[in-house]
């Protein structure tokens, strides 16, 4: 592995945090705050300026000697008994920290895992905890099981950093509970606890609402009610279906990429670099096709999850689960599972814990190579003779568990020169417990079992793009709409006619999608124009028209979520601008992000950036429970006039030769036939 | 192969079509009309009527005796050199025909497959289309090349049934024109033939507009400008991809479906009819899962293309590529090409050809199990452990070559109890000729090279949805928007709430989505309840939000598109009403389909059937040309409260044992490692 700590060795600008520079920076701030005790929130690489970086990628392209791009980490932390939180940002190369920043009150940090792990471990010590476990009557060999989650803002004051814990209780059947998997989510208990960050105490407990309206809470005699199990461990079901065949995917002759360093991939034309950090888990950089660049950095920036169930507390369930939580800090260990099939690499990257170390994401991302179907295909009708050529994807996958719930996050390539994001959203439902022996008839939710019903909410994701499209500082934004024209007798008289209008975005915005204008959002180089269209090549952005913020404008979800209300968001780069609800939104209340950073006004010139918008609205269906199945939406990224023709037309034939598939035949059968296709075209 | 002509052997209603019964309706048609030469256009399977066909279905379920059902064709026919067209009703079982209609002036059946060769061949015959070849004065060697097209209608006018040949010129290069995917498209020549179907001659020459405007047609003196090759075909590529590696699938212990008679697939608790048809192609009958009805009939309807180019004679651009020339008649033959990558089972079915013979559509449908990346999946964050399941899907393909174009159309089912319906456009885009050597400044379509020209256009799509929602009478249609709370201090005092809104739909009409408010349509059984969640059983369609017809309300191409204008009809379900712009669209002017037959406004009760309408704008990109890459849309149709809990539950686990990845080690290279993953949870 690379190291920078030499004066000799030159960092690539995009090398992926390495472990030894989580060390160097925690001993730099330590060194500083030497009579402190220094708890660290989040050791991370400080985006690299842009500009700075592009002459080093310029130089590397060209081969000439390369810029020195300072080093640069951030670091959150805090003091030991201290509620102040400082930002610093440390230079590797020089040993010195270069910028400090004491956080506005109210500003919270996000939650190391170490801290989420600490919280629940310390609930259950806590006298007003152990008072509502008491309460319950439990029976005997309960398990009770704390979740923390951050606790969401409902007003402008300022407060210190809370979590809010939900509480359930491990299932009562010793054969369920012993399970590794065992859903102890399938019994919400009554009430939650909410502690405060600096004296690691319950300062509250919230009992939660049991019926239908807001003041339906729990009574101090409310009877434990217990639920049924909803164990989703494929050992805990009462039988498992015997007839699915293995499916075996192999590459007899090898992959077809190539991986420098641990991280820069070279695929089919393709070539970037693969980073990886606490909070956007996967971020593609300097994303070039051919050896021309295409993507300066792609990433998924943030997430918010709004709740409509409005009974307090549950009014204040609103996860960002990027910066709250970290796609990174969260990201599973990939060969534990069963993730991919086929000839699969693994990248271990690293994030850091509350000491100051480096804490390992072992198999955090996967890479294989997918068969994605009939690339493209034309028949001669005349002759019957077909061409056809498979589309191979190259896919990126990483896979977040925030609690309950899981995110699997992929970046595809593909051999017609189109990325796809792809977000498959599974996991268990976040459930609230409910009265049982009554009906109710609920606006915000439904019954999944007994006395749990899943909540309605939202994810609302957002993407973002910085282009460079064929050339680092080149690429402009503007959106097209397809318009019908009028009937006119000159230029329209048989009413067929509808054509292409295109908006430049100059400014710092934001527009919504119209899917009765089928509106488009392309990045373009306004320097070069495709000799075959005259136009200026490009990528298209092509992603569903999808549903937005629900939480009422003047709500704190909406206020918070700024990215959650237009489908796209314009502003110009910066490497200080990464996150659209702002870089600290544990507690928030809005007021830094892209909603502001749009509200400037200011020229993008060839400096935009766009932050993509686009959500599922999760309506539960009792087919979700206990464990749903993926919910998948892709988003896909085109060139259009980037290239002359289709840039997939060099790919190989499709034959039987290669693909050496197999014929099934006859009735009734339920065996695979050894004998082959025979005709390859 | 069963027959039905025995009494004694009672055909199953959905049987597909036996080629016997082409055979035996022709040779009933022709002895009725003796005196005669019949020309036939379709012969065909006459769908049964609902309620008959269900008693059927009720009784097989219940093992009872099973009611006759009256097998039945419909076959249009003409006699030889006269104008009128017939549209009769078969009984096979009686022998006789049971209906007879004679279609109204101007209602044109479709053409054969036979027709368009035919028509392909005498034109290059004809007097006026040797003139236009001799104006031309092409180089020595020239291979001009006919291709029929359906007459686009412009006025109310009663007209006599026309096809518009375009032409187009063979590579000039010796070898490439050798080649059999040689790619004429590439050289669009400047003229245009129209040709009376009954007199079979060609009735004018319309000059092809040259310039942007509406008058720059094609002058007398207008020179042949050679245009570049275009080839699509892999071996005619200057160099093509050598890194890339092949994938292999397989299924060492068979696959998990069986098929009975051929057409009856039983895999995975779905049970099905894999029914066919010149016209709609692929249609799913009597779906099943776990012995619940589903759907009773699940097709593909029509689809329209409409072209944006204003510039007559191209504003009669407009092709219905089912109505006019049938998913089934322009099969492709799937074993011929390599369309699939594992155990593949192909299904042979039959179409008719203008004798009244059987016509074979060998392999005209691929069936296959394709892995479908994750299913669902949990990690227990305490210790680490995953639960982790794949999704599978059964996927039931058919491409159709419609002249220049390609349609992939797949229904697959899943593990997950989800269908979907995939539509993968491909082919070469329809072009026309421009001048060269001038700057063309296009509202309507891009130059793909040198005086070639893509248009814009558009693929609008109808699916006919015939639900069975667990019982075959008793689904009612409702569609549900997500909607914003207001701000209400006793029921929302924080903002957040929403709610669902379910609107009944009682009544044939239409209604278009709405991504703001999230609008799914579902079929559910108003007679049923969810015992978990009080809710009835239902599916929903979830359907990206699309584009509709751009053509002016007023034009003809709108006006014959009658699904075009909504993404939803719901009509009553009936045997007649099959195709949304009615049986005939061959220069129809509209006024017969679902526009028409939602506006009678009749109750629906629990006999509705939905038309879901969704397109793509096609605005060519020059990646496009001279084959398009796969542009990929996918309908998902969703159980909803049809299960008490997730159906994939008893997946069987992903694990290394069965799947056997391989894992991909070390940097800078290209070879798989054949050293296993190892770790199998």
């Amino acid at each position: 592995m690379a190291t920078n700590k030499s004066a000799s060795v030159k960092a690539h600008p995009f090398l992926t945090l390495q472990p030894q520079e989580v060390f160097a920076t925690a001993e730099i701030i330590r060194k500083v705050h030497s009579e402190k005790t220094v708890i660290f929130r989040i050791v991370a690489i400080k985006e690299p300026n842009r500009a700075e970086a592009v002459k080093y990628l310029e130089a590397e392209r060209k081969k000439l000697p390369l810029p020195t791009v300072p080093r640069r980490t951030y670091v959150t932390y805090q003091f030991q008994g201290q509620v102040d939180a400082w930002e610093d940002i440390v230079d590797l190369d020089t040993g010195s920290v270069v910028e400090s920043k004491k956080l506005p009150p109210g500003v919270h940090p996000a939650a190391s895992q170490d801290d989420m792990r600490d919280v629940q471990e310390l609930v259950m010590t806590d006298e007003l905890v152990l008072k509502e476990i008491e309460r319950l009557k439990l029976p005997a060999g309960s398990k009770v099981v704390p979740e923390a989650w951050p606790y969401g803002k409902e007003s402008r004051d300022v407060d210190v950093k809370q979590y809010q814990i939900w509480f359930f209780l491990g299932s009562l059947d010793e054969k369920n509970l012993a399970h590794p998997s065992s859903n102890h989510f399938a019994h919400p208990l009554d009430f939650s606890a909410v502690v405060d960050d600096l004296t690691r105490k319950v300062i509250r407990i919230d009992r939660l609402p049991m019926g239908v309206g807001l003041n339906s809470y729990s009574t101090n005699d409310e009877p434990y009610q217990p639920q049924t199990d909803a164990e989703y461990a494929t050992e805990l079901q009462p039988s498992i279906r015997k007839d699915l065949k293995p499916i075996h995917i192999s590459q007899p002759e090898g992959v077809s990429f190539t991986v420098e360093n641990d991280q820069v991939i070279n695929w089919q034309k393709w070539r970037f670099h693969l980073d990886f950090n606490w909070r956007e888990g996967t971020v593609l950089r300097d994303v070039t096709y051919d050896g021309r660049p295409v993507f300066y950095r792609l990433s998924l920036a943030e997430m918010t999850v709004p709740y409509a169930d409005p009974r307090p507390p549950f009014h204040r369930k609103c996860a960002y689960d990027l910066g709250e939580g970290g796609a990174g800090n969260t990201a599973n260990n990939l060969a534990l599972g069963c993730d991919c099939l086929g000839a699969i690499r693994y990248f271990t990257r690293w994030v850091s814990d509350a000491q100051g170390r480096p804490e390992v994401r072992e198999n955090c991302i996967c890479m294989h190579e997918v068969d994605a179907g009939i690339g493209w295909k034309h028949t001669n009708y005349r002759n019957g003779r077909a061409e056809v050529t498979r589309n191979r994807e190259l896919v990126i996958q990483t896979i977040m568990t925030i609690s309950n719930y899981e995110y699997i996050l992929i970046w595809t390539l593909d051999t017609a020169a189109a990325i796809h994001y792809e977000i498959r959203a599974t996991g268990i439902m976040s459930v609230v417990p409910m009265r049982q022996g009554v009906e109710h008839d609920l606006d915000y939710g439904i019954m999944v079992a007994p006395g749990v019903m899943a909540p309605s909410h939202q994810h609302i994701f957002s993407l973002r793009l910085d282009p460079a499209i064929d050339g680092y500082d080149d690429s402009v934004i503007q959106y097209e709409d397809s318009v019908r024209r009028p009937f006119e007798p000159k230029t329209n008289p048989f009413g067929v006619a509808y054509g292409i209008e295109v908006n430049p975005v100059k400014h710092s915005s934001f527009i919504d999608l119209d899917a009765s204008r089928n509106r488009i959002v392309k990045f373009v180089n306004d320097k070069k124009t495709n000799k075959v269209t005259g136009k200026p090549p490009g990528y298209g952005i092509h992603v569903p028209v999808t549903q937005l913020q629900l939480s009422h404008p003047s709500s704190t979800n909406h206020r918070r979520a700024g990215f959650s209300d237009h489908h796209y968001y314009f502003t110009k780069q910066s490497e200080n601008e990464l996150y659209p609800s702002g870089d600290y939104p544990w507690q928030s209340f809005g007021g830094d992000g892209v909603r502001q950073w749009a509200q400037r006004d200011v020229e993008l010139g060839n400096a935009g950036v766009a932050w993509c918008n686009f959500g599922f609205t999760h309506n539960p269906r009792p087919e979700d429970w206990p464990v749903m199945p993926c919910e998948v939406f892709r988003v896909a990224i085109k060139p259009s006039n980037f290239f002359t023709q289709n840039p997939a037309l060099d790919m190989p034939a499709s034959t039987q030769v290669v693909n050496k598939s197999t014929l099934v035949t006859g009735d009734d059968q339920s065996e695979c036939c050894s004998r082959s296709n025979g005709v390859a075209s």
